[in-house]
């Protein structure tokens, strides 16, 4: 009897070591509505911690949710110390920017390019200081059309610049997402329709939206 | 003596009668500012009427500019029996919309594209109505770079869209000015600036851009 | 018997002829979703209708309703032709602004001030020209608050002083909506709500709204 | 001759003495391009100085401008460590919130009501918990009419109310300028003039405009 609970206890342990491994990489998402429905049961990161456990090396990676909604670069800032900082992690992945953008034409409320770069290169130098590494990502999309009719577009590949210029300058890694998901659309999105490919509302993601974002950011991520 | 004034003034006579042949086409060109600074010393609709003049064709074409600044769609339907069918013309240009998608983001008063398309077709009926051929453009550039990175090239190019189809449901001919000046950018503003290479200002037109416009206009004007 | 049916048929005859006597004062309502929305069963233009009924003078009135959703006044102008003067009213109410104003916020399609000030000023010439009395409105609210705190009320405010000199200027009767909705607000909105007295979303009228609507035009209407 | 060059030294030092007193109340005014252009010649800091030694209490407070044009709360959310904090004033006027509302009408860059109030608080906060009073203003004015007729009156009457709310939920001294700028306008602007009693431009003060300010701002900052 003894033996057997030994045994359980053994087991337990085991299977505490292999899933939180003495160190796992810790990774904290950190963004807008997208990343907050990310943790969602259909959600990106809950879909990329599935294929990192479909690659055996759940033990590996922590991932962990730090989205809300209607989130700018500002908001960021004023809450990467208690939700992010605080957290500790190896890694953070921001994927900001869709409504610094988006904002300007729903409600006059977007962010002047100048201020979103003051504010993005104060954030990377934060959380740097604070130990973790910075991985940035373009914003994906605000209309899915691929030939750059829809409304926001203009701003919004400006925005994409900026941001990538932000991280040659800050000699962080860069997810193009944006430039993924454009030729994801040039390819599947045959009609070059507004939504409904891979997003439900022109921004939000659906599960094909999801399952691409996953798989984008998870053959960055891998390599670091 | 005498036979060499004769044969001087039997010149000129015949220079009269070939610029003012019995039936120009008369031409007007419907717009907003940029058309309104076309009848300047530099602007196009005046070096269209030197090329035309250089092609000796002079007295084939009377061209008329009716722009004024700051001019939308709607605008010109206010405005298009004073000052467009009261001068009967043979063929009127129309050559509208920067100013429809600009002010929503200058002064927020832009127009919606499903009314944009009910003024511009009303537009077409009344001055077919009154017996004039109708030539519709698509809109120039609100900013020059060639990336689709100027802030309104989303909704510019949607509105581009709208006018081709506008022009082939109402079976009029299309010159597409923004294709042209595109491709035009594409070859020549090597550096991807925002404004200099055929504007002053990313939208009224330097002595380039309206050369370029003449240009344009004119290789369509003279197959109607 | 006979005599009997034959007084009843009578009493038809004199009832249809007090009901549509050889010329009632026809009236059409002119406006947006509002105007649209005031010949459902509880809307203003019906309840005036009834009011009217009441007073025993509805051989008297004929009341048509012309609103279209979303309106402003460049819309009226488009259509003006049609759906007013096609109906040879005597008199016209224009009761349009709201639009013209809440779209800069809402779309960034809102109307610049000169130009609501042309349009406003065409159409009364155009309907005037055409035979009808015209009677304008200002504007009655985006907001219910009544301490100048709604979101749009600076230019609302400026929007229907515009109107009111509009009146002058063209020496049209003025029905001062605005001013009667604000000071209804300021003895009923006891709590400063943004929506709930007369409206059901800040802008469109629930039921009190339609009557005092119905009730403050047409205390103005029984006088022309 | 010594004697004369001791007494100007000690003249001298007595001077200093009064001027810098043991402990001066260090002062910062932290705020927009107003409170930039406040330590200019005839700007309001400047003119508050004037005013502090005339009542011969130059000695006894010392005023530093933290201005920076464009800035919304946000903004001095950014800079606050740097620009006040470092500075270590006893007192912060906090003087902000004309460009979070007049940027959504400018450039559609303007701050959200529910955001503004997130930054303001947590501004409080790390200002308090870095020991120092703080005091906060309610936004001038964006236009002078008082008729609430000025475009963006009634968003900026809204905020005027936030930051009412925001001093008292948090026990914060409270200088409600645009009340004071109202009281004003309704007794000095006879005609009703959007610019040119207290502003150049609607927004940024004249030489009066500062003087008012110096006044208002120091009757309250003295009782403190």
């Amino acid at each position: 009897m003894k033996t057997k609970i030994l045994s359980i206890v053994a087991l337990f342990s085991i299977m505490l070591f292999s899933f939180k491994a003495d160190n796992p990489i810790r990774i904290v998402f950190f963004g807008d509505s997208i990343t907050q429905a990310g943790v969602n049961p259909t959600g990106y990161i809950t879909k990329m911690t599935q294929m990192i456990a479909n690659e055996g090396l759940a033990a590996k990676y922590e991932l962990i949710g730090a989205g809300i909604g209607g989130n700018k670069v500002y908001d960021l800032y004023l809450r990467h110390e208690e939700d992010v900082i605080a957290k500790k992690p190896n890694i953070v992945i921001i994927y900001i920017g869709i409504n610094d953008v988006w904002h300007k034409s729903t409600s006059r409320t977007g962010t002047d390019a100048d201020k979103f770069e003051r504010f993005y290169n104060a954030l990377i130098k934060r959380l740097q200081n604070a130990g973790s590494q910075v991985v940035i990502c373009t914003p994906t999309v605000i209309g899915e059309r691929h030939d750059n009719s829809n409304e926001n577009d203009g701003d919004l590949n400006f925005y994409a610049g900026m941001i990538r210029k932000i991280a040659e300058k800050n000699q962080v890694k860069l997810i193009d997402l944006r430039k993924a998901f454009m030729d994801y659309e040039v390819k599947n999105n045959i009609e070059n329709k507004a939504s409904g490919v891979l997003t439900t509302d022109r921004v939000h993601l659906n599960e094909a939206g999801n399952t691409f974002l996953a798989e984008t950011m998870w053959a960055v991520i891998k390599t670091l």
